[in-house]
């Protein structure tokens, strides 16, 4: 059936960054929906971020745009140096290539919810102001000077 | 910034549908959303349908997945011998090739909001019942003989 049910995919709060980058990420439950829903072209992630939880570390993708759609709650988009709320209904963009490390905040004292697309980053993603980047082809996570963590 | 302001996208009921199969479009609004947010690795459609709105003629994709998500309000997911309410936050897929014919109706008297996500169709789309299908080569609307409309 094509509708969805949340309920059955895995929720989990996994993340590969290295500490003390993880840490924070403990407030974020995530599911992958595209697999489970049998559709490759994108990836699709549902994502809720209870009080104090981000998106992820503050980042931008060399080669993968994204998408996001809030659906409950509120969060404020963290971008460099500007700051927006997301209530639901709301839609924002990130475009690949722009140098604009952007992530999602719940300073709410409630769950926020949203969808994110996107796709498998084949691409470095670099994590300004924390010394970090994803390097594609390895899938590791270096500091800027190429050493790993 | 990133945030998209969905106000200043424009919105149009327009179709290529051949008459008598686009006239019942007239109810559905959308804006396209990926292209004026500069993003172009998959199309992100923020679609309104009217009380008695449908969000296309039943159809399905011979090679691009599909993906909505309802933002507010409710609409009936009509597939191949089954019908599923969609309300916020309900997700729905459609995988490429599926011979699935799907749309969604509004049944309700209140408008509903729904994001789509999808890839530009670039396979042939085929509409189950009304003897048409879209030719991804030509662009056209053709009898499922091979007529044109």
């Amino acid at each position: 059936m094509p509708k969805i049910d949340l309920d059955t995919i895995p929720q989990t709060n996994r993340t590969g960054y290295p500490q003390p980058y993880a840490a924070p990420m403990d407030k974020r439950l995530y599911r992958r929906v595209a697999p489970a829903a049998g559709i490759e072209d994108f990836g699709v992630s549902h994502v809720v971020l209870k009080p104090g939880g981000i998106s992820s570390q503050r980042h931008w993708h060399e080669g993968e745009d994204e998408f996001v759609v809030m659906l409950a709650g509120e969060a404020v988009l963290v971008e460099e140096g500007n700051e927006t709320m997301l209530r639901p209904g709301d839609c924002a963009a990130f475009p690949k290539g722009v140098a604009n490390g952007h992530h999602l905040v719940n300073r709410s004292e409630a769950d926020c919810v949203f969808i994110a697309i996107g796709k498998p980053a084949t691409t470095d993603c670099h994590y300004p102001g924390i010394d970090m980047r994803l390097d594609a082809a390895s899938g590791r996570y270096l500091h800027e000077d190429g050493t790993p963590y």
